[in-house]
């Protein structure tokens, strides 16, 4: 075994996560310091492996299952590699084709789909009060078919985006913020700001910015959140990350002043969300089934923003930044000026700079995956580390 | 080896199943009954390694072609877990993303698909008279194109439902009764009913009450075909419950009175479906291409079943079976009153309670489609499942 | 290991194929006489290690990523098989499932696919000047991420159709001319004939015949394009037709009549394809996004092929070439008269009595894409191909 694993299986040993095993991950702060310092060790051990061709396949057979409720890209491809890596043939489950129209019970689908999944991924973010609960009945669904003898193993479910947080990427975004200013020991005292910027597009999911400020406050650093007056996220998560910053010795503080929030700062992440009163409209609007009324809010919202177009993460305002230098994080699609819009969350000059550490940034999401999954199966993820190693089973054969 | 799958090699070597080896399998009335029992005790023999976390993939690489004519959620996952856990790649045929709508004939798609496929699945059961010869036509191009040196391997076709049988469902349904009365032995004089209930919901496919009456006459049980007059099923599935019956020392009877059916009944499966001779206008209404006739029709049907609202499992009713009892059945989605529907198939604490054996009975679907296929193409299971046990690789590592 | 892949190892020890590592395959013409020879050669050598059940899996995980832009059956289950025999798990990128729409770029999307990717196979073949542009744009994305440490392994690019050629199409296709006339060396001198013919169907991609002539001028055979005047090819691939003849000892030469083309004839291929300044018209109406243009435009083509309708594969004409049983081409599905169409590109007598030649033509491309993977991948071929052989792995296991 080569002196790096050893090194990542050494700081294992330090970290108290047993209640991982078996268990589900939804939000961040569900999770101890601890727990999340082994999904970040682990990804990288992961990582480590994989690059020097070492079969990380715990799975010999088995399937992980995919639902999204919402279009992806970057996340379904992810959850896909992740689940090979490991072994599991993703499957995805397209309510489109399924019977779930005839008259299927989440319960029953989620059994159903169950007998050989070892893990399940969901994506369920757009509706306010929605996502999170979908995903814990699913969760509760084959925990109890797992008790009660109807499925031989328990699947993991890991949350791939709720209404509330979104785990994988911000633990991602968290990963390339670690490596990049080379180590968690580094970051006390950094000042990271969760900025809302202006997007012509749709009414984009609070998530991000929730899970960030309920992550990003863990580590010691100065979280600012920046939006216009209105724009606020979901009460519950400012609380934890209030608590979270307090705990840390960092600090959490809101202004609704891009211009002061860059000043200084050493990671902006500017990026558009629909605030949260008018996503709870809309989920009103959608239990009554007033489609119309969910139409016409989203024309309202954009209309609305139109009055913010000069939040924008602009060459000018990140030469207001710690040496004119701020990591510029975001977990892309980006609304790019002159790019992809008229006016958007970002100037084309800034966000080609930073291209290297956003696609970087997004390159760790499939590790925290199969991280978050490898510590819900391994009883003992040290020892699984070592004998992957001895096994010695080449990813690419000659 | 184990003694419990010492135990499932010993029933093999009593049973004569040569001619299941590179075969198809269409209904289980073209079997024998060795044939079937091997196709039981193969899936519990898979079920038991998997369990046991000894890994059956038989299969290095390959592909597990599926074509679904119909939605699918349940018999999607059970022919993905299937292929799986035989270490085939599911691969999905959706013709809407193929070519068939330039000009590819059945037998051209066929062998297209299949230079690598080791099994074929298909569910086509939308059209009276259409899905069994489709997959028929599919089998036998494939079986040409095998003898005439164009496939490597020949695919198994597994009939994942046509229009006549739903095999891999009524395996498994038999598989949970042969379960939950501990062995067939135990099967002889029990009182069977598949009963016809009423659904608010489309026409729905004939293949399950068929292949019911078709497979579960064989294990000397009295069995009970209940419906309203005029929602008879194909009178060539009855002639063979009826011969079926006459052979294995039960019986095979018809009766349009649903508690006089359920009275004393040890096994219940209400269900509804579409009456045979309206499934025949239909087919014949798609095929001048008359679909304004096929939804006045489907209307038609709907307004027809209004007048059987009462045949529903009640609570009641189920207070009439075998100690009061009866092991309800179902291949579900049912529709169930008050949740999925004001009224349907079963009342809700009917349903409830039937939770656990439900799930179990799906649960076997997975393992009954793999057995088809292990069966299909191991020239010599005993030996192939005693080479799985001896080779003892993990299912999942660590 | 046995004689047959000493013989295959043999004949790659006399080509020269090193600069096929790492790279990506666009075009045939990129290649030299000896890469394509060796893709050939490991073509058959997977080919002969699969039939005597040996595993071909270089790759123990990773994923093999498609995006057909374009309708396809056997392209699309060819790349899953290729990927699948040689251990990637295919994984399509659905663009309407995607976040392209969102404001994604093609290359950002290039590198978020790709974390895990060892291959990328695209078919783009709608629009002059567009297809390969696209696949590029792609290749040099993840070029670039590979070299900037963002992805750990490069993907390689392999060209499952675009605007301009088809290579694993007409490499199939020329592997069956290899094999029908036992061997490369029995090709000189035969007459082979790219012909238009009619089809009522839509406007056909050119990179058939394009890719064909491009090709087939190779192997100093006397090739001639024939079709109607005004159904041009692209000059460009006209040019390197007549380069690649006069360089292989063989001709290229252009006829408008289809009597003529055929007498004598060892080989035909005839395909109906939509005339090069149509489709440039097409594509400039499309970035001018003037759909009902486009439509107008088809229905004219579709006017247009009328006037030919007697550029037909008839069995008189047939009975014109070398001793009136030339081998029959097509990349399928052929418009065949009376099957598909009333009139159309052949006679069904014609086609029915090629089916096991046109089958065997179209069972070459899986093991032609696994090949095109194999060389970019393996630096020293021969060497895996031996190890696989001492590996002894077997394909299916019992």
């Amino acid at each position: 075994m080569d002196a790096e694993l050893k090194q990542f299986i050494g700081k294992l040993d330090t970290l108290d996560f047993k209640k991982m095993y078996n268990d589900n991950f939804f939000w961040t702060w569900d999770k101890t310091d601890d727990e999340l310092a082994a999904v970040f060790t682990v990804a990288d051990a992961l990582r480590h492996l994989r690059e020097n061709n070492i079969s990380t396949r715990i799975f010999d057979s088995g399937l992980g299952i995919s639902i999204f409720r919402d279009n992806s890209t970057r996340t379904r491809f992810s959850f896909a590699s992740a689940c090979n890596l490991l072994g599991l043939t993703p499957q995805d489950l397209d309510e489109k084709k399924s019977q779930i129209a005839h008259g299927e019970t989440v319960r029953e689908t989620a059994n159903m789909v169950s007998f050989m999944a070892d893990v399940i991924g969901i994506r369920d973010d757009m509706y306010i009060g929605k996502g999170h609960t979908y995903q814990k009945t699913v969760a509760d669904a084959v925990e109890k078919g797992y008790r009660d003898g109807i499925l031989e193993q328990k699947p993991t479910l890991v949350n791939l985006q709720c209404d509330v947080d979104h785990p994988t990427q911000c633990m991602a975004d968290m990963e390339e913020v670690i490596h990049y200013f080379g180590g968690v020991e580094n970051l006390k005292g950094k000042k990271l700001v969760m900025s809302w910027a202006y997007s012509p597009s749709y009414g984009k999911p609070l998530s991000v910015p929730q899970g960030v400020i309920g992550l990003m406050t863990r580590f010691g650093m100065d979280v600012v959140l920046a939006h216009p007056d209105g724009y606020d996220v979901m009460p519950e998560t400012e609380e934890i990350a209030r608590k979270n910053a307090a705990k840390s010795g960092g600090s959490f503080t809101k202004t609704n002043n891009m211009a002061e929030a860059f000043e200084g700062a050493d990671i902006v992440y500017p990026k558009s969300w629909a605030p949260f009163a008018m996503m709870e409209t809309r989920t009103n609007l959608y239990g009554e089934g007033d489609f119309e009324g969910i139409d016409r809010l989203e024309k309202q919202m954009l209309e609305h923003n139109k009055e913010y177009m000069d939040w924008c993460c602009t060459e000018k305002l990140m030469k207001t930044t710690n040496n004119g230098k701020a990591l510029y994080l975001h977990c892309l699609p980006a609304d790019i000026e002159g790019v992809s819009c008229e006016r958007g969350e970002v100037e084309a000059p800034v966000f080609n700079a930073a291209l290297d550490t956003l696609y970087k940034e997004a390159s760790y999401k499939p590790y925290i995956i199969a991280a978050m999954i490898f510590l819900a199966k391994e009883k003992n993820p040290q020892a699984a580390l070592e004998k992957l190693a001895a096994r010695n089973m080449p990813r690419f054969f000659c």
